[in-house]
């Protein structure tokens, strides 16, 4: 069920919107994209990260000193066993306790390995970390990692990068229905409409970063999206009308 | 081709939101949502309005002093004469000469009739009006309502008060694509993303009663509808990404 | 209402199934596709004939002594008046006095002219042939269509030659619910599930040429839409089970 | 890669339609529907049959005799381990040694739980039975099922009993691209064009019960489900024309 504002163990956030650092065309242009996002979170590849002195990485150096939460991710990964040692690397190097779990078994699709995210969820979750794991929108499967004690669960809408936006409105909105934890929809979105229906159907907040880096005009769709996530938001919570088949039909349809 | 500004018969407009008057719980309900719909532009039925005094009726005098902007509109007519003598009537009354066509052929669905409504435009066209005519999706149709003079031409996504969305993406972006005068949608939207998806179709403002009024919370769904038009309109302009059909790909989907 | 027969003009016919001859690699496949299809209408356009002796015609000749029903269309013309005088050609050589109207507006979509249409249609019912107008899915001019004595009306799914498949199923059904004459589907279809699903929406027949002609196998595709065509009208016939959101549930989804 | 018979685990099928034999008004109509279908292979639930005496049994006595090749399934079970073991009494009965592994771990969406199907899979494997599980359609799941061992992967179109068609094209058309084994769709078709739009997928087969046993008529809902796999299967040979934007275009639509 989801609540006034966005809780994720024990942390609540201001904006339900979680955005990627990669694939931006200059720093600049990373950097004004982020602010007009108003995103809290910001997430990352662990693997081009410099765990040594990660504040002078060549990705956080620019936001050193803002606000920001990080939310590094696993991507790289092909099982449990990498994601959960590159995990323990970001914990040990003091960038954070959160992790995004990223297991891909597939070069061509970047899709996630039900069977080793499930597993490096179960570990990470019992060394402590605060675990976020990408998914499928396997509605079973997300209640099994909901229940291996993942502190948000984060089904893809598509494969990564594609942009296709939402694959199964259905799946996303039993996985909804059905969740005790946040669910964030992470990957495929496309464009703004994406977002808003997603949180339309109910999810509790977004994770995007090509659609961002890779339209024509980064910062403006960043301000886009962030509307979008607040129209959605608040067309959730202000409940839409009844679909009906006609003008002066008072049943919905079944077209 | 989309302008920065909407422009319609030489009045400049700072919103692309155009709201209904009717169908609200109450009175304070109406206002409080056309408040937070930011709408400049309102709409209502001539046949609800007293003319001998209008500015006295119940639908017009909570507005009265603000600075909204009247498109009346003729429902009820099932003629291009009915519409063309209420149209007269308004005028005459000093309400507005700005007008939205509506003739509808059908009572189940209050689809616009295609042949009435085009000689409606015609004729208050070279009388000096206004003229907005709601009209079906067909590209034909509205490049012949443009033809002959219409102002702004106002295509249904689906049938009135049905809340279906978009039923025809393809028609929409055609008759955007084609167009030399603006492209409102009008009839048929249900929530937010269908607005948002509109407006990155390429339209020029956005046209709706029933999604605000009947929404079970009518000043939040103004205020989602909004943002949704915004949302929209920045997506549009900032250029999505292109679909491609998996992460690794460089073409775009086929699927 | 659909009969179990398709009687079109008093003239019963025993496949649904209207082909067209044009854009096939040669002849020979042109013959195997249409004998694989098991159509008894055959359309053409009007244009490409030789009035003066058109059974000598290279798009006729081969087809010459078959039981086939001539359906010729007026392609290529842009008016009313234009597309009067080739029907009027057509049957003064003794071709047919079936006529499809076709009125093309725009080179770049060859969608159909509503007022044209409309106007053709009235002239060319006067003057006894038996006309079958290609039109636009708008139902209020379908309606008028029917009003002014077509024999069957043809909406297209989407453009002519696109294959974009039915892009507004809800105008295609709410054609079917309010016809008292035959609904053809007529251009835009593009493989065996539209058409289907098109049968399904309750159409008493199809029209199509490109996606059999531009198959990489002709012959093989009109096999398969012979029977799309049964599939898709058996189970209009059959009843489709009711959709419901979950296994367990006894109400239909609204999803 | 599809071929051109079907085959598993070295026995090849003339019918590529799976059918299940619950759920008919009666065994009367059972029996025409099963005739008329020309199925090959019957699917029906092990814990409704009698397994001390399985050719007496109510559900597969009126089938004794003819030529039908049994794939028992294990619905009931929630765990591998009682799917395990109702596998092996099947096979211990005489009954069959195909099993579809069907292991439900919700009872509001009977969605299968890909934990325990996979670890079902491998046991039965290498015990020597023809497995055949019912997957959700996440390709890295269907993938691992293979890789597994599994003679065919059966994912769902939507939940079973829903009728709500195929929610996730893409996913089913990578899990086909992709599959070295047959790809049978299994749960959630609703009607023909359904049935017809998965075999142009490129599909093997199709598996499915309520469709049929739920129509109005069921035993004519049968002949067309039959006709719309062969519809699907020559459209995928055939080669469908490539999607345009308009008449005029040479390239495919970006709509």
């Amino acid at each position: 069920m989801k609540k006034e504002a966005l809780t994720i163990n024990g942390k609540t956030l201001q904006s339900r919107f979680f955005l990627g650092t990669g694939r931006y065309p200059n720093p600049f242009v990373q950097n004004e994209a982020i602010k007009a996002s108003g995103a809290e979170v910001l997430t990352f590849a662990l693997r081009r990260v410099n765990l040594e002195a990660p504040m002078e990485d060549s990705i956080l150096q620019h936001l050193h000193g803002e606000a920001f939460h990080y939310l590094p991710n696993t991507s790289g990964a092909s099982t449990a066993e990498e994601a959960i040692r590159i995990a323990r690397l970001a914990k040990a190097s003091g960038l954070s306790d959160w992790i995004k779990i990223e297991i891909s078994a597939s070069e061509k699709t970047l899709l996630p390995d039900p069977i080793e995210t499930l597993k490096a969820t179960e570990v990470l979750v019992s060394e402590g970390f605060t675990v976020l794991p990408y998914t499928s929108d396997d509605p079973i499967l997300c209640k099994r990692l909901e229940e291996a004690g993942a502190h948000a669960v984060m089904p893809g809408a598509a494969p990564i990068g594609t942009g296709l936006g939402i694959l199964n409105e259905y799946n996303l909105g039993l996985i909804v229905e059905d969740a005790k934890v946040p669910i964030i929809v992470d990957a495929g979105l496309g464009t703004a409409s994406d977002v808003t229906r997603a949180m339309e159907l109910g999810v509790d907040g977004i994770l995007m970063n090509t659609p961002v880096a890779k339209a024509k005009d980064p910062v403006k769709m960043a301000m886009s999206m962030r509307l979008a996530i607040e129209a959605g938001e608040l067309a959730y919570e202000a409940g839409r009308m009844a679909k009906k088949p006609y003008a002066s039909a008072s049943s919905p349809t079944s077209y």
